[in-house]
């Protein structure tokens, strides 16, 4: 049992439910810092988050509301520092076996999402019930 | 040892911190999930979330800032599916042995809310302590 | 190994993410109890959280926008109660050995933040894998 246990991969299993820039960070960053030290990635975009793999969305995610005035300061930053967007994130993280990411079915059905509407990288599109098979193995679990 | 630990139920334990429409509903719909898969649900409500608790309040849940412009089509969306309020879930919810809320106390006193103030369905009022004694023995922790 | 494992002490690991005051309180008496029910509470400051890290910035910690008409009321409301404000919630957590606070590296970056710049209580600079190193081995695992 125990080397069993020794030799399975850690896992980190996240709720992508927000849909704004410093949400989609957050999620890309644990889950690039995951695969790149050894750890699996499950990431379950839902709602505001889901929505943003409507295509052509992710590129135009801004900040919430109560942080809107900085939201153009902030992507000046990042251009200057090169920093990579969220969906080049995405497009890295897909290079790796060890990422996953879901499309909540239930919130597709809510806004009128359909397949085709979502970006490519998008390979499985699953219910609340593939999520928490998931996660209840995960070593860490976060709603973002 | 290992026996015993297979017939133990897993757990859900989540913090519902949100008290908009969008957090509710993924709360809500996760602890179905989990309870129709044989899975423990504990949720419990603290500050905006506790708030929604407050009878009446629920049903006048809205959007976050960032997303009440569309606010007034989700709920239409929502009526032309038949999908359950926030308060049904909750209500069906309580229908299962599997399913499990709680009330914040230190929440209840920094807003002067009072136990007759809550719906009929909350039977808890705990500290963070109790649930943090839950939540350390779940096999998934979400803060909503 | 059962014996070791219970001597171990169980431990919450939490990302503070957000920077309004209902988000920092929710972190630091998440953590407050945990030390005094003699539980590890490890929090990884990052995004709006890493800011309010800034001097003065968390004496000045608002509500969010959904919530923004309220934020006077509820400022009153904790000084009527003689309610501790978040920093001053922070410095005594740091009196616990239990206790430990991480600034987010990337972030510092990302907004130009330096470490003259945080408040004294923050003693480790780390990046994202130390924070999945340590939530890996915890008991409860937030995002706030």
């Amino acid at each position: 049992m125990k080397e069993e246990h020794e030799k399975e991969r850690r896992k980190l299993a996240i709720v992508v439910q927000g849909g704004t820039i410093d949400k989609l960070y957050c999620a890309f960053i644990l889950a690039s810092t995951a695969v790149a030290t050894d750890i699996e990635a499950h990431l379950y975009f839902t709602f505001w988050g889901l929505q943003m793999l409507v295509k052509g969305a992710m590129e135009s995610a801004g900040l919430p509301a109560t942080y809107k005035h900085i939201e153009e300061k902030m992507r000046e930053n990042l251009k200057t520092m090169n920093y990579p967007t969220p969906y080049e994130m995405l497009k890295r993280l897909k290079k790796s076996s060890l990422f996953k990411m879901y499309a909540c079915s239930p919130t597709m059905e809510m806004f009128g999402i359909k397949r085709e509407d979502l970006v490519p990288e998008v390979e499985e599109i699953v219910g609340a019930a593939t999520f928490l098979e998931i996660a209840s193995t995960a070593d860490v679990t976060l709603f973002i």
